[in-house]
């Protein structure tokens, strides 16, 4: 269905801003079909997934639509990512509200365009539909991996390092910037965080490389912590986080050195899209040339521990090697 | 995110409710992952659909839970039925508002899990947010069939005969019951046609049966003419539908009796679930053992033929050969 009577039906819709988008996977029959086919690469596996995104939830009520569809893609993607999975194809269904007009359509279709040409991927079905709601977009995306090698959340040991991608905090503090709740923070900081927030950067040059060296990986969507406490909890282990050793960009280092407190967002704020994973320590050498080879930070941050009871926690310890406990204003010593 | 601060968090949704569901299927590792992982069967390749309902557009926003869950499995279980696929697993993401409560959640799960288990499926992953909007599902669904053989739109040739399974229209008027727009109908009657929208039968065990006898095929959720049409336009054919010869339930047959102008509803309405498609005179045999085979009605309802333009007319004949045309009420004559 058309999502608003002044624009034109959904099958033109489709050939217009859609269809072109499926050019180039044989299997996606042009949008003209009721399903599309896939199927993967010898000696591989289909690797899926499935996230969605809501107005005035996940994104601001007037984002721009190219950058609507690109964070609907990318928190997709980040998944992908962090399973060691290659992109390859997705599907899409558009809840649109009465207010979309061709022109947002239009933005949108042109910023699946720029990130599917980015990751190497095709349209290959989706669905339009109106809604009294707000603009609701979900996304499934296809991925490769060598069949068997997918990284889980559940295969890291005690004594694995924990490591993760770039820096950490950054969207977390955007959100903070948006909401207004962030203050003395230059303006170029500012912008930096935001946009962290705005279109996130998933690692999927990256996440292929992992494979055979992570023992267990996650992406940061909930959280540092919570994200690897759901390592822990599959591989029924704890672990330990050297606060100091979380990267931090030159913008959100600024805002804790001014509000302490502000750690707790950080650790524990999500919307990351790094990738967190634990490996043997004698593959630090094996992680030192991939980071080299894909250009991407990668930075050791803390252990994996036996867990004593089934609580599977992780600590978050500071430079004197005392533990840090959250409280509601952030995080304290006990 | 758990869409109600009075429910438990996501993960003990999931927990409670979801995971029980993912049981059985290895590749969806309980939920517990960022990712699920699935292969077709050796010889096979996947057939990929989704499709989304919205409360208040695609089912009434006080329609139980169970048979929400339902309506959105079924709904894309259809064009898997249509394209010869057997399911095999699907993922959904969940928009609740704040109203949903977790008797509404169980009930859900409920709905899924009996559906999964008359189809033969698995959950394999999913999301669940909130949304200021009414309840929203999306729902993507793996099938399989033999490399190749999947069943197309665009394979019908001029001369073959176009058929349609069980009953057209019954769903399209159980919705005129619901909005009151449709009297003199019996309390029977009415019931029946209410349950045809809301609970559609997609035709699984039929579809896979319809490889190497079906030329073409289509879900009938647009209409009857509207899919049709979809026939024609990538088949690049007409099509001529002898209107006495489409298959009404008595409760419709009545309906039309009484009003003969709901013959546009019953050809247009959409919903109908029904499986469309097109096969050579020759395989009339094969036919009418598949359908007493899946004791499912199959019915002759008319011919592909050339089209002389590009147009890919659907032409409606009556019992005198005369066509019939669409106006704003009702079928008419030119």
């Amino acid at each position: 269905m058309s999502p608003n009577p002044g624009l034109p039906g959904e099958f033109a819709l489709i050939a217009r801003y859609f269809a072109p988008l499926a050019r180039g996977f044989p299997g996606a029959y042009g949008l003209l079909d009721d399903a599309a086919v896939i199927a993967p690469a010898p000696g591989c596996e289909l690797v899926v997934k499935t996230d969605a995104i809501v107005g005035g939830i996940d994104f601001p009520p007037d984002e721009a639509a190219d950058l609507v569809a690109r964070k609907a893609l990318r928190v997709n993607l980040s998944d992908l990512a962090a399973k060691g999975a290659i992109p390859r194809a997705y599907m899409l269904d558009l809840m649109l509200p009465h207010s979309i007009d061709e022109a947002w359509i239009a933005a949108f279709a042109a910023g699946l365009a720029q990130d599917q040409a980015e990751y190497g991927m095709h349209l290959v079905g989706g669905d339009m539909s109106a809604t009294p709601g707000p603009a609701t977009i979900a996304v499934m995306v296809f991925g490769e991996t060598p069949v068997g090698k997918i990284i889980r959340r559940g295969g890291a040991h005690a004594g694995d390092a924990v490591f993760v991608t770039g820096t950490i905090g950054d969207a977390a503090l955007g959100l903070a910037v948006l909401h207004g709740t962030m203050r003395n923070t230059d303006e170029e900081h500012a912008a930096f965080l935001v946009d962290r927030y705005r279109l996130p950067r998933p690692r999927s040059n990256l996440g292929p490389q992992l494979i055979g060296i992570a023992s267990a990986s996650v992406d940061v969507s909930d959280g540092l912590v919570a994200d690897l406490r759901h390592v822990c909890e599959v591989s029924k282990l704890g672990a330990m986080i050297d606060a100091w050793r979380v990267p931090l960009s030159d913008a959100t280092r600024a805002a804790v050195t001014y509000n302490p407190k502000l750690v707790a967002t950080v650790l524990t704020g999500g919307d990351d899209y790094e990738i967190l994973f634990t490996a043997p320590p004698a593959a630090m050498q094996a992680i030192v040339e991939v980071a080299r080879a894909t250009n991407v930070p990668i930075t050791r941050i803390g252990r994996m521990v036996t867990s004593s009871d089934d609580e599977c926690n992780v600590s978050v310890i500071d430079v004197n090697g005392r533990p840090l406990a959250l409280s509601s204003e952030g995080w304290t010593h006990f």
